[in-house]
């Protein structure tokens, strides 16, 4: 099922729906036997509304595939991640909040370290405060050659995202990053004709920044730039145009927003970084949107670093936060993550995701718990992340009869 | 899983198969937490039944998607809904048992009421009654341009069936009908090439019609007629076709006949309009056919009515008939609906429908109990409403092995 056909089926509708996805929220026991993380959580509040939902359990992007972040989120976002590919070049770009254009081509930039010989003997440039790399990136902005701008966007450290602006530009790049030390940086090459200009102005672009970098601080250890990842953005059609739904997108980290951008989310500002200030601006904004992407990091990265205690407790703050969007409410929420990140595995993970789907109309499978053992006995079994949105359309009416 | 690639797998045999459908069979509690209107219902013989089944959810046409009769029964019978659309025309010439042909352009009819100055004042012509417009459809038969025939087929009241059939007619055709009151019929106009001729002589059939029925009665508010939908038959590959099968539908409802018909089933006639009617009329023709589709209205009607407990005695009413059947020694049995209607909505909605598959060789589930949520834990978890028909012929030892 796709999304044009979806997208014929939308209805108006004055409902408000609200998608919390606790990033790497699916999780397994320290032990065989034992409680995940969700399952060890105190979690009154979302085994309430679990008990007036429909559970499931969400693959991402496919049966064993373990998602990074973009993909994950395009899944449960409602699109098929192995149609909708977003490099990740495109993806450091969105993430700094960069309003990155359709034919812009993007990359991953490093400041390093190069010896005398002009090998490689730091990818990260001793990672670099990201003041200095800030001072840095500004002087690579003068440089411009034939039409075409150049953008140095800075990330943090050593790391910026790089974007090159302008007609006849290709994303069939290789990298320059040699990705190991002890070599050259690589000239830029191109994969695919097309791409001949993009590679002869990414080369000219690293020449000039060596020299710049060169000429700047001629003793400092950073003295060189690594670019890898090029590509541009898929083109990805928005909730406005698929749903007419004005959806908006409460994030701290600049990921999450730009992914969020992509399918045509307004990004609120958060007044602060942690979970309750994201629910403040869900609450500030209440009035002026359909849809609310409100996306919480922390359960991810407690995961990632092998924090099984601390994921515990990053859900048991979002199930504290809860009520403060049930009594906003709303006509349909949907409870979810972009993938697994196990703290036992310490990393992103292929298992499938706990979900719930909450709207009154729902017929609820009368399970008063959240956790993935709890959702796999779920009626909505083990599903694609994709399939989620409609049923979530659907409960928040807005989606039409198919046919007589 | 296409349908070509189970025609390759498809063997004969001599079992028998009954599917029965209940019409809108997926509902809702009254209240949170309670009941559906399949689990109030008492049904010992469908319980006894699944006791002995595989259970599953079905899931029409998509996740979200409310169906349809059309597409819910393309679904249930083993068709992709999706792919084989059958469009409004086509689905009201075939609900009056009309015997439409491929290359036949449909489209629905209205009879209505237009004043002095050619402005629609009333689309449906103050829903006159059936015989009414069956005397005036009689008017209409008589119109013959070129080598183009024109059949006016009645539904009921106001509404009639349009179909024109020759040489060179194209169906991608605009609606006559200005869809509101206070505007004048449009003219139909052509979408693409290849359309000139139908849309010529649509139009001088409207014109004609216009002048018959102001002769007929001038002084009667019925003058005008507006057509919409103008569409083709899907073309569908039949169960003969692809497995083989000898198939028969028993159905009252016109709409149900048509889309059993669409499929290459043989409809049989029913004498009277009851259930019970229908079970006879599967008892006498048992000898003739290898598969029987077997319709119940009743369920639906309810349910679009929002009659709970209407919807609940129909259950019942199928339950107790259930003997019937297994008298027979059936080989398989489905047991399911073409989409659910839950009273509390009064309408078609997008919750998956409770679904058996009886046979010796199933690996029951061992839930003695039909009901939504029963279902829910069955094994066959929700699937897409396609995917029954392959297991149930399975079970009908109809479908040979894959491969070596």
């Amino acid at each position: 099922m796709g999304l044009e056909f979806l997208q014929g089926l939308a209805v108006p509708a004055r409902t408000k729906m609200v998608m919390i996805i606790m990033d790497g929220l699916g999780g397994l026991p320290l032990k065989p036997g034992g409680k995940t993380e969700l399952e060890t959580a105190r979690t009154p509040n979302l085994d309430a509304l679990a008990s007036q939902s429909v559970l499931g359990l969400t693959v991402p992007a496919g049966p064993g595939i373990s998602p990074g972040s973009g993909p994950g989120h395009l899944g449960i976002f409602g699109y098929d991640p192995l149609r909708y590919e977003i490099g990740r070049g495109a993806l450091e770009a969105l993430g700094v909040d960069f309003d990155l254009h359709p034919d812009d081509v993007a990359a991953r930039g490093n400041f390093c370290t190069v010896d005398a010989t002009g090998v490689v003997v730091d990818r990260r440039a001793g990672r670099i405060p990201t003041e200095v790399s800030r001072e840095l990136a500004g002087l690579l902005r003068a440089i411009r050659f034939e039409d075409v701008q150049f953008f140095v966007e800075m990330v943090k450290e050593h790391r910026f995202a790089f974007v090159m602006r302008g007609p006849g530009l290709g994303e069939a790049l290789t990298d320059s990053d040699p990705h190991q030390k002890g070599l050259p940086p690589l000239p830029v090459r191109t994969l695919e004709p097309g791409s001949e200009k993009a590679a002869r102005l990414a080369n000219r672009f690293i020449d000039q920044a060596r020299e710049l970098l060169a000429r700047h601080s001629p003793r400092v250890a950073t003295n060189m730039i690594l670019l890898r990842g090029f590509d541009r953005l898929p083109r990805v059609p928005t909730y406005q145009e698929l749903f007419g739904l004005r959806a908006a997108a409460i994030a701290v980290n600049g990921m999450y927003r730009g992914v969020a951008r992509l399918v045509g989310m307004t990004v609120l500002d958060v007044d602060g970084i942690t979970p309750a200030d994201e629910f403040a601006a869900l609450e500030r904004s209440w009035g002026d949107f359909d849809f609310f992407y409100l996306h919480i990091k922390k359960t991810d990265t407690a995961g990632e670093s092998g924090d099984f205690a601390g994921k515990v407790r990053a859900i048991e703050e979002v199930d504290a936060l809860l009520p403060r969007v049930t009594a906003l409410n709303p006509d349909v929420v949907i409870v979810s993550g972009d993938h697994s990140s196990p703290a036992v595995l310490r990393s992103h993970s292929w298992h499938p995701v706990p979900t719930l789907v909450y709207g009154k109309d729902v017929r609820a499978d009368g399970i008063a718990q959240f956790g993935e053992r709890a959702c796999g006995r779920g009626s909505l079994g083990m599903l694609p992340a994709k399939d989620v949105m409609p049923i979530a359309l659907a409960n928040a009416q807005r989606l039409g009869k198919y046919g007589a």
